[in-house]
């Protein structure tokens, strides 16, 4: 399963919440790979040859240089932090390696499952159905998060280092917008957001930065979808 | 917030999936701790009290001897590893633990989120209609674990040692038998299942054996729910 050139392939898409994650880490660790989008609006995540890499039918994948196939974000993210030291995306000290992880699951367990399209289209087929769905567990989690975040938050979501939790921020709020949440009523995360969309590495790995991007997107700011 | 007696203190539910994983973490590295019910039930994640230790009105939560409070159950799972590193609940290889993670996270993420009580409620008052959709999801979770755990799994879900993948595999079971899901269906699981069911560590962290459990269920496996 190795490529033939020996680097990382990441197969996503580009307004997958869960590969963004991993976009931010690779960027921000400074480690290249090669991007391959799996549309997941046409069903390419259910080909035998997808599911063969991921049984879940879903993205990102990231195969190693040496054909290892890894899955699923947030343990993405947890092997190149352990591969890859430099740059960290955890804090040092224990406890606070605790809270940028606890922020990561509210993200990742509480708020991004209920309101991803697989969930959306099997609760209804009409699209204001959908809207009003996500947008009731997005309202529920963003005011949860923001009052966690009032504890944590300095510059970034936990204190001023940038995080695992900043990984998991970006995507999901730009889900906020999309689906109508008043983001506003959120200061800590409008202020954390702010800071992170001036670095580099997050607007390398930005939605509308994409190769998939829908061409209507390109550039746009996640708060003018 | 330290307690009197300065010792770990697990607040939860008997039948809360994600308190189970904790409790058997703590069983597995011999942590005492002392077991606080919250009713989920009779709604009692919503008081203020409770509120103030978990925003996002869950369980569990985790006090450490000191007084800190730790939220969020992989996050609890990642601190007690780095912490009591004995009896440990990961791999030493790299892509083991990245291994570990993804089987954790494709239940943490993908499978606990869609059918626990806040949403099962939210869709239907009809408590077939809560098992309908609870069983949609969960089948559509165990048939995709089955075919990943069919390439990782020995005697447990990660080769022959204990993780956290089984930590959270054991109460992920426990509720594909409550809404009817057809476990016999998958060989991998039911083998690790029976396997893990054998150890000390999980027969005390099992909702059966808990001071909250109802007094019916008692001693019940969870295969005769």
């Amino acid at each position: 399963m190795a490529t033939s050139d020996q680097k990382f392939v990441l197969y996503g898409y580009f307004r997958s919440s869960a590969t963004w994650r991993v976009r931010i880490a690779l960027a921000w660790k400074g480690i290249k790979y090669e991007y391959k989008p799996i549309n997941l609006v046409k069903g390419e995540q259910k080909t035998e040859a997808h599911m063969a890499l991921n049984s879940f039918k879903q993205v990102p994948v990231l195969v190693l240089p040496d054909g290892t196939v890894l899955v699923q974000s947030t343990a993405i993210l947890e092997y190149l932090e352990e591969a890859y030291p430099e740059n960290p995306l955890l804090p040092k000290d224990l406890v606070q390696r605790a809270v940028t992880r606890s922020i990561l699951s509210e993200i990742a367990c509480d708020m991004q499952p209920l309101q991803n399209t697989k969930v959306t289209f099997y609760v209804s087929n009409d699209a204001d159905k959908r809207t009003e769905w996500a947008n009731y567990w997005l309202t529920n989690g963003f005011d949860a998060l923001e009052k966690h975040l009032a504890k944590t938050a300095g510059s970034y979501c936990v204190g001023d280092q940038v995080t695992f939790a900043d990984c998991c921020l970006v995507p999901m709020a730009y889900n906020g917008f999309r689906y109508k949440v008043d983001m506003n009523a959120y200061p800590n995360i409008i202020r954390v957001l702010d800071n992170l969309e001036k670095l580099d590495a997050f607007k390398a790995a930005h939605a509308h930065a994409q190769s998939d991007c829908l061409p209507e997107l390109v550039g746009k700011s996640m708060k003018d979808q």
